[in-house]
């Protein structure tokens, strides 16, 4: 492709919308650019990237049995009622209005499409179990679309749903999507960690999701220094430390804290470490409160809190619902002498703590060589706070580190309740009748995208790996008037073309310094530079990734590429 | 593939919602299913189809130097403002409303989003001409959706713009891209039509639009039987024949026609042919009325008639706005001392009516042996009427007949009214400043679809050309709890899928019945059978487009293949 005849519009200056580093080059080299706020146009560099993306998701989503099909983008709001995601409870979903008043959905995936599918069409066990993918672009009423391509109103992903008769062949065709999903990253070149997405899965390994390592990334990943493990910061389940009870529990005491309410106040005031004080909450679980201890130098995470009570109506007491139980000022609350009414949840690190501090239930007072048990009862010890850097590994080998990653996708079971509500059911092989169990898997096409530009950079511009670069080699004429030169181009355009390379000719009539800055900045794997060198045979070869420079023979030119491109 | 492994849910009925035989035959073939009015899901054999035509148009588009790129569905409304569809004045376009409560639109096309781009980031002549296409879903609120994929609100299409820097320049474009088209089709096996599509464009060749015949087409194309002239019916200008005048113009008389209102009626009455009667419409044009002569015979097309008058504002008069002008009933209006304020216009074909029949502008009576000039006067004589079969051909070869046709796409002349209003201008040789000159080109992929499935079937289901079918071969194993049955299958589908050929292997337990009526619904190019005759290694094959049937030794089967499949 002449450079001249195809539409690369690069820039010079970071552009002042483009937040993240893969943004500013895709805008730079000209790969893309935004039509509005969460949206954008693929120009002709990103389309080919694109398509490489897609025929490697083609490949191996074939390769484990899945099949192509293509839905619509346009859904039946019923539907997404039946699958329990109504156009009112979900402000991620666009829904217009034809022109008979009737609403319909941009559907924000296909799982009630696709179940209806099923349910219309397959009626026995002898047909599953069947594994369709699709590819196409999807619709969000994004809340903050930013990060280029990472956050979008309008973004392309491949999408796929299992249906099985049993749970085995579930799990057994979600190894297989975990593991063509792996294999993906790895054509992709991509650095990505799988991460546990929900907590109550960690065993079954449920909910997937892979992250792209990146600093550009918006979720924090909780990953151990010494094994596989991986897990959304929020979801990582905290591994329950043994306690050492001391020798002696001293006596409590009841000590003055004028107007030290926080546990950093109290423990500065005390002298004592974060660790040894027990924190108490008051939280409101549906119209009860309830008491949560937590260790000081814990922080609570609400949503262990409100899987382990088994209901996501919690929130933190207000003032006056705290009133109406102690009497004290907030800073001041503590587990001992709660009113017995209270139910009182500890996180297992209180356990650990042995004369402790704790608040007095009274205000300006903290108690000192406060003791579980001795002093306070627990209803129940539960997985309440976040985990921390420098944590043990909840899979027990090694410590915990934490990450940035751009969620690339996931992958996670849906069970068999939408089919049960939908009742989408199959025979199976004793003649009766059951829902499907359906497993649902998903990446973000532009997102992969976004990421490979993230990992592959340095200050000049992009560096594409050999499989996704949008042409294999840049031809960079540097002074098309030159009768030599551009005779050249064209033999060696033809030469490789022949041998099915893909090239990129920069044929523009600009100066050099140009030419070579877009050619970095787009960042082919191989630059070939025909410039006064043609006239002695020779040809300047630039590696993109490694920055090496080289000066071929023009007669060896095909079997030096054969070694580079193999 | 194994048919058990993938999904082609085929039906023994006629949906009752198919109304055409291509939507009957993709629906019943297990290729797509309806998910709302207007808006289908593409299932595995569809989708393989669509993606081999989408390969096809590929290849095409970049033979004439076209470069693909991906562009937004989700638009900003201000932009189709300015591109002259606003939001409230084109009731085919959807609209949406985010959370942020602004307006977006699901754009009909891309000409705003691409004029756009092009004057953001192409400042000179030398970047030009460039020519951009992709391929996408679009989404449009069809008034009437109906015949399965022919009319959509969701699917799939082609379209591409080329941008020039001279009128030249997009001549010759449009010229390749109608070439790369033809091509297209040719390679899709489609009979298809190059219509005009615009009366002006006769000659420039503005506009033009593809036509595959079908008798489930919705549009009429008038085409000569002796050349390769074709248009939309409606467009079709009519060639304005030579008048022979008589030797005698007879003196006029006015008749009795008591209750003889219409042309059929008075000639019936007087014996004549319609073709003698002179018949007089009284349109509103703007504010004023005018007069229309058509020869008895032919049908006013009220778009011709508002290109002649220069403007849209064009419908029939009132009884009440007739009534300010003549004193009559409507059925005996005519053009003899109509007031002199009143413009009259003639259609051409007037001009040979002698001796004619006309209104005598008082009710009961007509006039007999009336001619123009002599006792009545025309302003204008004008191309007014519907063309007929029979018409000679506008271009002078052979006759007009009519068929009908989908509208595969078009080619169109945008030329520089959008770019000039978006003041998306470029820096030509001379250093002025210049709007961008436009061309706009698309193909509905998705009618492309079912004009092939429309083309290409019998009674008994799909017959796909070779190079659209899904699979090459549908292989049977007739019985597949037969031990040799099962084997030789085994070994014939890994023997041929080693020679590249793609294969549907229904390897389902089911009566050799269904077997053969989906294969033939299905409609792959070649059905191999392994029954009963693969333990004396015989092979059992039928050609799907000649029903042909032959049988053939084990180890002759891949000669023949390449003998069939070349």
């Amino acid at each position: 492709m002449k450079q001249s005849r195809t539409f690369i519009p690069t820039l010079r200056e970071i552009p002042t919308e483009a937040d993240i580093t893969s943004h500013q080059l895709l805008m730079r080299a000209g790969f893309v650019r935004r039509h509005m706020n969460g949206v954008y146009s693929y120009l002709p560099l990103a389309q080919k990237v694109l398509r490489k993306i897609e025929n490697i998701i083609r490949e191996e989503m074939e390769a484990i049995d899945a099949v192509e099909i293509f839905l619509p983008a346009l859904q039946q709001t019923e539907l997404l009622d039946q699958s329990g995601c109504g156009t009112s409870d979900c402000p991620d979903l666009f829904t217009l209005t034809d022109r008979q008043n009737r609403t319909i959905a941009l559907g924000l995936d296909h799982a009630g499409v696709m179940t209806t599918l099923l349910r219309d069409e397959v009626k026995t066990y002898k047909k599953l179990p069947l594994t369709l993918y699709q590819i196409r672009t999807l619709f969000k009423d994004e809340k903050r679309p930013r990060y280029g391509l990472i956050r979008l109103k309008e973004y392309m992903m491949t999408n796929a749903y299992s249906f099985h008769a049993n749970q085995e062949s579930l799990d057994d065709k979600r190894n297989k999507v975990i593991n063509a999903y792996a294999t993906i990253f790895s054509k992709l070149g991509l650095n990505v960690k799988t991460v546990i997405a929900d907590a109550k899965s960690i065993d079954t390994k449920q909910s997937l999701k892979f992250m792209a390592l990146s600093e550009a990334g918006e979720v924090t990943i909780a990953y151990s220094d010494s094994s596989t493990y991986a897990a959304i910061m929020e979801m990582a389940e905290v591994k329950v430390e043994d306690s050492h009870q001391p020798e002696t529990l001293k006596e409590m005491k009841e000590v003055e804290t004028p107007n030290q309410h926080t546990v950093e106040e109290v423990s500065a005031f005390l002298g004592i470490d974060q660790s040894s004080v027990v924190k108490t909450l008051i939280f409101k679980a549906n119209d009860d409160l309830v008491a949560i201890l937590l260790r000081g130098d814990h922080k609570i995470n609400v949503l262990k809190l409100k899987k382990a009570l088994g209901t996501s109506e919690v929130s933190l007491a207000t003032e006056t619902e705290i009133a109406e139980v102690v009497s004290c000022e907030i800073g001041y609350i503590g587990p001992v002498k709660l009113p017995l009414t209270m139910k009182v949840y500890a996180d297992h690190a209180v356990k650990s703590v042995f004369n402790g501090v704790s608040g007095a239930n009274k205000s300006g007072y903290h108690l000192v060589n406060v003791n579980v048990e001795r002093d306070f009862a627990v209803d129940d010890y539960m997985d309440l706070r976040f985990i921390q850097e420098g944590d043990p590994s909840p899979d027990g080998y090694g410590t915990i580190q934490f990450a940035t990653g751009i969620d690339l996708g996931f992958v996670s079971d849906i069970g068999s309740n939408l089919s049960r509500s939908m009742n989408a059911v199959f025979i199976d092989e004793q003649g009766n009748s059951n829902p499907f169990i359906i497993g649902c898997y998903g990446l973000g096409i532009s997102r992969l995208l976004a990421a490979v530009a993230e990992q592959y950079n340095d200050t000049n511009g992009l560096k594409w790996p050999k499989q996704l670069a949008p042409y294999d080699i840049h031809l960079v004429t540097v002074n098309v008037e030159d009768e030599t030169q551009k005779q050249t181009s064209e033999e060696i355009y033809q030469l490789l073309t022949s041998y099915r390379y893909s090239i990129l000719h920069d044929d523009r009539l600009e100066r050099a310094g140009v030419k070579f800055a877009d050619s970095d900045l787009i960042g082919l794997p191989m630059r070939l530079t025909i410039g006064k060198k043609a006239a002695d045979g020779i040809i300047e070869v630039k590696i993109r990734s490694t920055g090496e420079t080289l000066e071929w023979q023009r007669e060896e030119i095909t079997e030096k590429l054969q070694a580079y491109f193999g």
